[in-house]
């Protein structure tokens, strides 16, 4: 039952060059679903606050300490006076604290990526050929879902969530995760997570619900328990749900204003807006996703 | 007339400390008037692609000779032999070949920036405090409007774009640019600008008519005339619009096929969403906005 | 005697497009000075350590916090499994933590650079076009004079070095600064500087007898005082020898190994080599300056 | 012969945690014969000039194409008027055109390092724990040898230097290459080479003859063939002399004024020194050897 063959997997079933995995089930049809949520116009975005922290220190710049960032920064001279502004950024795109979109490229499996391409001609020291953020290039338009485990405060650090716990929101909320739908999980985690501290996360049992409920994309404040409860199955969503069912994930998501916004207005599903700058070839790409009522 | 007296001006008109500038104009009325447009979610990206260029040249990225690309990639040793893929980039916000999104502080009048803040304490070797992304951080919903200024070629290099330019476009395509919408505007110069060569751009009246109309967001393949077609006056998107008028500008806007949608739909109107990364403190940062149908 | 036209001052006095400054000091009569001092090769270098901070967090690099360090390492992904390894710098080039050397275009006299160059056609966005590192191609090699004013302690906090201490010192030391000649410093304040507290410094009248004895280059562990002991009079070596001297600066020596060196030898007197990386067009650049007894 | 249990090996000679190599053969006798050849002070840089490519295009820096400069110069905005001018630099430690020294974790064995260390404990994603450019902090001073290996023209392209070759200079120029010393070669390559063409370099005779002679420290022009000349061998200098004998390497030496000096002066020895900035974890380092006469 723990064998690798009985992993739920992918690979091949959109062909052998496939690029966008699950985000080939976003149909017209998921997408006109999607369209139906949108009646007011308003907007929460599922993204957490980027501070960055200055490059330079000493005399120029008086912080001469620094959190590493996800996001450092350069003011750039443009003469002198100045007439106008400008930066330069240093982004570490996989950062835990920032919300971000991984490619399929991010997890190697043994030496090959999604759907089985050889690692050595996927990513290379001067990019990535193959899996990368290209895919995610126009933008992802679909329908959202949250599924909010956290009602009752935070799950808890040795809960591995199981189908059951997702089933048991859908039916709280009145809602039900179909074909091309993005889903959005919320922990209750964002305020504590990040540190090194053990946390909860989704069981191989959850990722292979999602990929029998044909989830597109999945967005949390969690993903994978740290460290493992399930020491005997590789990491759901990481090591499972990316390379195998070549699902995208974005990491650490904020979904509380989400929550808090769902639960007033009673509705639980949205028109869900992923896009990420326009950049070619990388293994993770910084997002903003933002839910449309 | 061409005194700077008679410049059209939001400086104060939302306060003395106010940081979104025309996104004020984007009132709960506007994004409902967005909501109605989205029927089918089919979506559209206004980003010019990005390929990035390897910042590692020699034995390990073979490939040694590169442009300035906007965006620098590293990719990152995660151990031997890799389980992971990772990169870090440099950005450099205000490429004129990226699709970016100017704050407020990204330009400076005399020694201040938009509403009146002294440039000293707005921008920092550290980072910026005032007029800074942190006005986008939410992302932008609202409604958009393409003006399609070339429906018979690309806009002339010698022609200073008219407000009755811009209301042929309103008229040729049965469209009213209101107050709180988003205007993107299309010379048809994706395919030959921002190599030094001469470029048209918006007059300072174009300028003042968005004003007038409540524009609340720019994006255009162009704004500004290269070399000014207007050498009289301030250019009239980047000197008059962005630190006078508080209008926030995406630079390097690709509308090809966003103008080919609307054609085929016969619809000039769409709900536009702009979500940069959520990085608080920059003069500038990419974004792929999507127009959702 | 304050008026800055007291102040010592070489422009013109190596031509108008001079980029050398007191490096024209260091003549083959100084260089042989310098090689008479070489006697059993041994070496002693005046850098301080510096330990680079990954730029990296996350799951591939543990620590999630740093200093900001003046260097950042990246590791680079060269293949894997890896046959090589690799990094990519991030350099703070003016860090105080890191031993470098200040180009002559690293002050601003108005807006002006040594030797009255504009600044607007000295330094640009694009880098340095006079008054760089380009002037230390080729190293630089003459002799040094350690002058020790810390034999009874580091200088207290609040005093402003002068000509009398440099000359007891001297005296001290059996050794007398010439033309040509480089001093070393030594305050005894590598251990505690750095942090924003207070620190000696040398006077403008400690400037003014460098500039009449003929110093080369100056490297010291402290330079100004931090705040200014002399308010009503520009910063000694910042603001008086590098720009109106043109005498570069190598901030952030270490010279406690020397020292001892020079206590355990009797000697005071060595060949200096200052060889930092052939990078043209930088306003200041890391270097390992190395005593050759 | 060509086994590898042949080639030349320093694994355990100085200790199983060794991090210095052949730097330990440069003892006190040696540093005093280094010294003896300095009578005049006049010195050579032994390194290439680095022009750095500004990083920010656009606007701001008109620039726009660039090669891959080894470094990449910031221009930092320190406030407005600018009363001081800095930079940041981001460098390609291993890159062709930049004069640098390699460290002994450069080059992975298997996936052990120098002396038999696991690649995993020494190399990490945060930096290097062993056999990294700490080894250099203090400088190396030591007597250097200059074998000029073109004085009839560049080396031919198909042609693998022998032990032969490396003596007949020797007679040619009078010296013996001792113990202790740093041997730089002169290819005649510097006009032509790092561009993917066919290059001379090294046989592993000849890496074994520097073991055999005790050389302490190998720079050149060139060091291995692109493509190998003895495809049944590791490449000599950088996986046998590297990683097996422990020597340390200097990459894209420039020693051509280095010659012109020699052969001037009749003289073939110097003291060397080799002081790259003092920057602790690296895997290579730019530096500016300089031979002091």
């Amino acid at each position: 039952m723990d064998d690798s063959a009985e992993l739920p997997d992918n690979w091949g079933r959109w062909g052998e060059d496939d690029e966008r995995g699950t985000l080939n089930l976003i149909t017209d049809e998921v997408r006109e679903r999607a369209a139906r949520e949108v009646r007011t116009g308003r907007a929460v975005s599922l993204a957490v606050p980027v501070r960055p922290a200055p490059v330079l220190s000493g005399p120029f710049a008086p912080t001469t300490t620094t959190d590493a960032s996800p996001v450092q920064q350069l003011m750039v001279y443009a003469g002198s006076p100045a007439t106008a502004t400008a930066d330069v950024l240093l982004v570490t795109t996989h950062h835990p604290e920032m919300t971000h979109l991984d490619a399929l490229s991010h997890q190697v499996q043994g030496d090959q990526v999604y759907p089985g391409e050889p690692l050595a001609r996927s990513v290379t020291p001067a990019g990535v050929r193959h899996g990368s953020t290209t895919a995610f290039a126009e933008g992802i338009v679909t329908r959202g879902v949250l599924l909010d485990l956290a009602v009752d405060g935070p799950v808890p650090a040795d809960h591995s969530v199981t189908p059951e716990d997702l089933e048991a929101a859908e039916k709280r909320q009145g809602v039900l995760v179909e074909s091309g739908d993005a889903l959005i999980a919320r922990f209750g985690w964002v305020q504590t997570r990040y540190r090194g501290n053990p946390m909860p996360g989704m069981s191989v049992a959850a990722a292979r619900w999602m990929h029998e409920r044909g989830v597109s994309l999945y967005g949390g404040d969690l993903a994978d328990s740290h460290p493992s409860l399930e020491p005997d199955l590789p990491s759901a969503m990481h090591r499972v749900a990316l390379p195998r069912m070549g699902l995208p994930l974005i990491d650490a998501v904020d979904a509380d204003e989400l929550a808090a916004v769902c639960a007033e207005l009673g509705r639980y599903r949205f028109l869900l807006s992923v896009a990420p700058p326009r950049v070619h070839g990388l293994t993770g790409v910084p997002v903003n996703p933002v839910a449309i009522f």
